[in-house]
This record gives structure tokens, C-alpha cells and sequence, in this order.
């Protein structure tokens, strides 16, 4: 049985009955949606997708009829018993023989007087995307709070000024996409800067009240602003309750432990996504990255093993990658502060290139910088943004990082060029080969 | 000394002057130009870039005021004395401690009568695109030839349609772009279509000759086609002769054997660039792949081996891109026969995705091809081509494949998502994971 019908969920129902076709898999989940893009509501919500229902990779029917698994949508568990092997859902104690619980995260409001106010929405699964449009298609007035200059707050902001507002966004750290060093957000914060929307830093929100009417009134570094929405993108945190109640350890940001084949602390109960664990290649320790990436392949080892074949998960590395306006950035592997926290001896650098010949028109610059072990060389992350092809020189990036490559072993791939497409040095070359002295 | 300022001469003795600002280096240029880019030819004599200084990085006055490097254009070397460290140019002999020969490579003409005539062009350095622009300007009339449908081929075909020709292509070979699988061929082949050019694979040029007033007639096929012009692009050769007189072992394809260090059969002469060989990494043997990038990564280690600090060429995968339209397209590491040849027991594998996720408009197909070595699932290249970022996702699998990852490995990394700029899963990764049995 599989608790959660997003991507581990049904990923790892679906790998499941691939490795065991004769298993009977059932899904519970407690919202009217599986399988769906989560990432893709900003988009969804800024009108770059028109039907929300395109963000639905396969519907309920389809694993039912075409995987054989039984689906069952609006069914919430509420407990797991695991001596006895029963999920209690829908008023009845559902037996199974093994368990998967992905029950995913949930959004987390910032701990100030209000955040739970009507009004004031959080963004998270296809039911929130349907709310926060339906209360911008009735919202009283124009005025529009963004909480938070994450990913999903930068891309909120592009997204409501694509529907005609102009959102305010504000950030409470002393910089905007404080998740990215400065030199590799000064692109984005430029970016975010050519949207409608206003955006501050060093703005913490302080207070919600409604003043009537469905107005609100927020209060951010000491100022009060009319608003008529309010939209946090303040993060989110792992709904491990469930499993927790039934003795699973919890890890890393109170996610459900995991091993490398997804096993939980508990006989018979695995856990994938969102709400787990999971093992850091670079860290080299359990830790929380909820990404959609990682619940897909983990949802997949989760699935494998209850199918009798347990795989060890290679492990994340955290890679990431957003867009705001035309630049994309995101990064893979661990920054500076975390590379020491974990005993490295962190050394990064920082070079602007091009994604083609500087000569060729429509040449557009990136930022890239890298993160290594200063002793021995040894990669351990980097970040890049711009308006060239960020998330594939990340995917190059990751691999680097992935095998445990040196800089010099970066400076000195082989990469293609063409003046077109690719310059005679790309950008991640160039930091490479200046991370080991030998650039300009 | 160095003979040759394109790519390999100039960096070689940047290399050498900044590793030891001491010595006097020379080169000799037999042609007006140095340090260009001959890869952005194309798109000079098809109007993206304006002015062919543009593919100039550094003119002769830079490197002597700025470098301290003497360079003489318009001086051709006709002979090494090994035994006297001396090079015969321009009616002297100019003696040196050190030589480094990057003489480059000579367009190749087919063996058929009349490849020599006046009006048959080859394209190599910026005299020989001043030249053609110039016939291309004065020509009779507008039928223009271009014999091949290697990457110089189709670029040259796309630029003659921006001058408002319309070319025809002939391709020797049973299909166009025959460096390319034909799974991956096929997008360049479709935007090859969408140019103005006619092209015909099965299409040998069987002869030329000239009918007066400057026009020819090409005999392709069997048939006689009247011409203004043609343009061969049936590749190079390595210019080995001068070393080759003076002693220099030759290897592959005739270019100048070199160690890893970038020293010749010849004590006290060094070679770099398209006349030399290369280390393959996957091969590991020395190869010869006349690429601008190895032409770059071999000059700056000569240059440094020549002021007294050798260094290991890291070698060669033989990396590449180019672009037709809107398609991108290249390849690294090694192909199926290559492979084979080898003595590695091959397998590949295709599969089509898309550059971002399926529901965002402008998502773009990518075709990806995998060649691994089936035994240990070892890595050894592959190819892609499409509409999305093709340049920077071979550069990963240029990154795996210099790594000696497996396909799992490939399959298992953990790449950045986002709908608007990658996809859940990348093709390159969807491509692994078939490689497995592990994937729709």
C-alpha cells in the first residue's frame, strides 16, 4: 500500500507493479489529484499553461486501468498500526503487507499573528493552485503580497504579472534569492527587477489583520500595507506525522529517516519524497532536499524493494533550477557555508562568460560559480544563472560533482564548440581553468 | 619558435611567454592573419556576423605590444634543420632552442578532374572567405555547388540562403550527414530541408570542368548540372610536410605524431593543433581530430612543455556541435564502429524527449543516442541533435563519458528540474535509463 498519490507515491506504486506484476497495490490519497506537476502551478497560474489538467501527468483511471493499481482519491489516512499491519482511512483499517508513505510536504506559514487569516494562501498541491485562482479572480482589489523571493516566490511574482497585478514581493533576508551567493543572483534580482513586480529585501513581515471586506492589512519592517491577497512562499516542511505516530525515526528537518533502499526504522514501512530522507552524495549523510526529482527516483527504489527487489538510491546532490523573466539559475551539489560545515575546506570562484561565441549575435551571458575542496581540488557544487542554457550546464555540473571530479578534470573536458552554439570555452571551463590558475 | 598563428601557434606562444616571460618567442604567420576563428567563417560569409575582424580575436599588434611576442605575417617557413635549430623563412635562417609546428590543416580537394579549376573554392582561413565572398559578389550567375554535407557543408548551405542564393548540396555518401546515426541525422536533415538548399545524398561529384565566362559544369551522378560556383566541403588534411621533412614520425591520418606532452619524433621540436595527432581518451591511442578546442588545449601545453613546464594533455574525446536552422546537432567520445574497431563490444540506444516539460509551450524535441560498452556499461559517447540546447547537454555526456560513468550512472544523476527550462526527467537521462531497462 502506498500512502500519498503525488510523484513517490505513484511512482513507487507503479515501479512496484512493474517489478510484480502480481502484486496488488493500492494508493490512498486525501486530495482529488495524482501525478501531478506541483512545479508547474506558477505556470499554470501566469496563464503559460492553460488547463490546469495538462499539469496531470496520468489521472486516477489511467493507473487504475492501465497499471492495475487501485487508486483511491479523498481517502486521507489518519493512522498506521504497525504491528498489525493496518492503515486506518475512510473509517476502516486497510490491511497491507508492506507500506510506502509519501505523504509529501506541506507549506510553512511564517510564525506571526494572522498567517492563517482568509486571505492569506500558500501554494503547494493542484487544490491550492484552484483556490489562490479563484480568490485572484474575486480578490477585491489589486493589491497583491508575495512572501518570500524563492523560487517559487520569484516565479509567483512573474506569474501574477503576466494575469495584470503588480505584485509586491518581500523578502525578509538582507538580499533577494538569498538561496543563491550574490554574484549569481545579481542576474536574477536584475531579472526580477524587469517584471511589474516591486520586490524588497530586508522587508520582514511582521503582522496580518483583516480589516473587513476580505481586505487585509500587512505590517512589513515596521510599515502597514493594504493588501488584498496575500500569497507566502515562506517554504515548506515534511508531513512525517503520520509516520512518526507509528514509531518511523524522524531525521534530518523532522523528515521521516530512510535508508539507501527507502526502509524506515519500522518493519514493513518505507518512505519516499517530500516527507524523507534522503542521502546526500557530497554530505555523505541523510538529509531533507524536497525536490521532485528525488520523490520520483525515490518512489521508484521505495517500489522496487517492496517488489522484492531492493536497489540502493544512488543519492541526491540537490540540484535545482528556476527561471525568472529570461534567466534561468539554480545550482547542484553544496555552497560554501555547507561545504565547511561538513569539514571541507571550501574554495569557490566566480566567472561570467557566454553560451556562444561573443562575435555572434544574440550571445547571452551566464554566471557561473564553482565550489571545491581546496586541498585536493575535488568539485563539491556550484550555481549559475543568466539568459543562456543554465539547466544543462548545471546537468554537466552535477555530473562533474557526481564523479568526484577535480576543477583541472573540469578545465580539461573536451566540450564542443561551434560559434553559433557554443563557445570555444565555455563558461564552466573558464571558471575551472581560473579556479586552477590558468585562465584569464 | 612557433610556425602557424591561428589557434594552436598563438596559444602555444601565449602559453610559453606567460609561463616564462623571459623568452623570446617568434612566430611565423605565412598568411596576413592570426588568431582567428576559422569555425566562425560561415557566419561571416552569411551575414550574422558583420565584419570578418569580429573573428579575430587578437590581431598581430595585440600579441606583440600586449604578450611581447614577435609575429611575422606573410613569412612562410620552407624548412627545419633539426640539427641546427634553424627554420628556413623568408630567405634566412632564424635560428631557435625551442619549435613549436602548428601549421594546421589544408582543405582536402576530391580526386575527380577540373577540383583544381578557377570558381571551385575550399574554405579554410580568412583569405580563403575573403576570396570566396569576393567570387561570391563578381559571379556570372546565381547556381552555386556545395559538395558535402559535413558540418562546414550544411553551415555554408544555410549562409548562401541568407545571401538569397539557393544552393544546391551533393552528398557522396547513400545519406546526408552521414557523421551522424541516422536517428539523430534526421532532425538536421529536416532542417536542412527548411533552408532554401536543394540537397542530395547518393550524389557523388564525378567531375568539373569549365565552359568559358567563368562558368562550369559539375558532373553528379552521372548527370551534367551547370554551376556559377562550387564550394567544396569534402574535408582536411593534416599540413605535415614541413615536419615531416625535417624527420617528425607521422601517425594517424598523416598529422604529426606527438606525446602527451605535445613533443615530436624530433628532440627540440614540439607540434600542436589540426597538423598533430591527439590522445584519445576512449580510444587511447593518438588520433587525429583537427578540432579548434584541441587546437587550443594542445597549444597551451607545447607552450608550457617549451618553458620548461611539460604537462600531460589530458587528451581528446573529440567533441563537437554545429547547427542548421534552428537544430543543433554534434557528438562525443566515439561511435558504434569506431568502438567496434576498438576492440569494446558497443551498444546504443535512442530515445526523443524534450528540452523542458511536454505541457509548457515551446518545449523543444531532443534526440539523444547512447554508445556504451555492453559488457560493464561503460560510457564511450553519443550524439544529439533538436531544437532544445543540444551544445551543453553533450558537454555532460562529454563530462560521463571522460568520467568513465556507466549508463546507471548516468541514469542515477541527479539533475536540476523546472517546467519552464528542463524537464523531470532529461532525455539524457531517459536515454540512460532505457540503457538499463529501466525506463518507458
Amino acid at each position: 500500500m502506498v500512502i500519498g498519490g503525488d510523484a513517490a507515491g505513484m511512482s513507487a506504486a507503479t515501479a512496484a507493479r512493474r517489478e510484480d506484476p502480481g502484486l496488488a497495490v493500492t494508493v490512498l490519497e486525501r486530495g482529488p489529484d495524482v501525478s501531478y506537476a506541483a512545479c508547474g502551478v506558477p505556470f499554470w497560474l501566469g496563464g503559460e499553461v492553460e488547463d490546469i489538467e495538462r499539469l496531470v501527468a496520468h489521472d486516477a483511471d489511467y493507473f487504475r486501468e492501465r497499471r492495475g493499481i487501485e487508486v483511491r482519491t479523498g481517502v486521507e489516512a489518519t493512522a498506521i498500526d504497525p504491528e498489525r499491519r493496518t492503515v486506518r482511512a475512510g473509517g476502516e483499517d486497510v490491511p497491507y503487507d508492506a507500506l510506502v508513505v509519501a505523504t509529501g510536504a506541506r507549506p510553512v506559514r511564517p510564525p506571526v499573528p494572522g498567517a492563517g487569516l482568509p486571505g492569506v494562501h500558500t501554494l503547494r498541491d493542484l487544490e491550492s493552485a484552484r483556490r489562490l485562482d479563484a480568490a485572484l479572480r474575486e480578490r477585491t482589489g489589486p493589491r497583491v503580497l508575495i512572501v518570500g523571493s524563492g523560487a517559487v516566490g520569484m516565479e509567483m511574482a512573474e506569474a501574477l504579472c503576466a494575469r495584470g497585478l503588480a505584485p509586491a514581493l518581500v523578502e525578509a533576508a538582507p538580499r533577494l534569492a538569498p538561496g543563491l551567493p550574490p554574484e549569481v543572483a545579481a542576474p536574477v534580482v536584475e531579472a526580477l527587477g524587469r517584471t511589474c513586480a516591486s520586490a524588497r529585501a530586508a522587508a520582514p513581515l511582521e503582522r496580518l489583520r483583516a480589516t473587513g471586506g476580505g481586505a487585509l492589512v500587512a505590517t512589513v519592517g515596521g510599515a502597514d500595507e493594504p493588501q488584498d491577497l496575500v500569497l507566502l512562499g515562506t517554504g515548506v516542511a515534511p508531513r512525517a506525522g503520520l509516520a512518526a505516530e507509528a514509531g518511523c525515526r524522524l531525521g534530518d528537518a523532522g523528515a521521516i529517516l530512510v535508508d539507501r533502499t527507502g526502509r524506515t526504522s519500522v518493519a514493513g514501512v518505507w518512505a519516499a519524497g517530500d516527507c524523507a530522507t534522503a542521502w546526500h552524495r557530497v554530505l555523505e549523510r541523510d538529509v531533507w532536499r524536497p525536490l521532485a526529482t528525488t520523490a520520483n527516483a525515490q518512489g521508484r527504489i521505495a517500489g522496487r524493494a517492496i517488489a522484492g527487489r531492493p536497489e540502493r538510491f544512488a543519492g541526491v546532490l540537490g540540484s535545482w533550477v528556476s527561471r525568472v523573466g529570461a534567466v534561468a539559475f539554480g545550482a547542484t551539489g553544496v555552497d560554501v557555508a555547507e561545504a565547511e560545515a561538513a569539514g571541507f575546506r571550501p574554495a569557490a570562484i566566480v566567472r561570467e562568460g557566454r553560451d556562444r561565441s561573443a562575435y555572434m549575435p544574440g550571445a547571452r551571458p551566464l554566471t557561473v560559480r564553482l565550489v571545491w575542496h581546496e586541498p585536493t581540488g575535488r568539485l563539491l557544487g556550484g550555481q549559475i544563472s543568466g539568459e543562456g542554457e543554465v539547466a544543462a550546464r548545471l546537468h554537466t555540473l552535477a555530473a562533474a560533482v557526481a564523479a568526484r571530479m577535480t576543477v583541472r578534470d573540469l578545465a580539461e573536458l573536451d566540450l564542443g564548440y561551434a560559434p553559433p552554439v557554443a563557445p570555444l570555452r565555455d563558461p564552466l571551463e573558464l571558471a575551472a581553468a581560473a579556479a586552477i590558475g590558468d585562465a584569464p
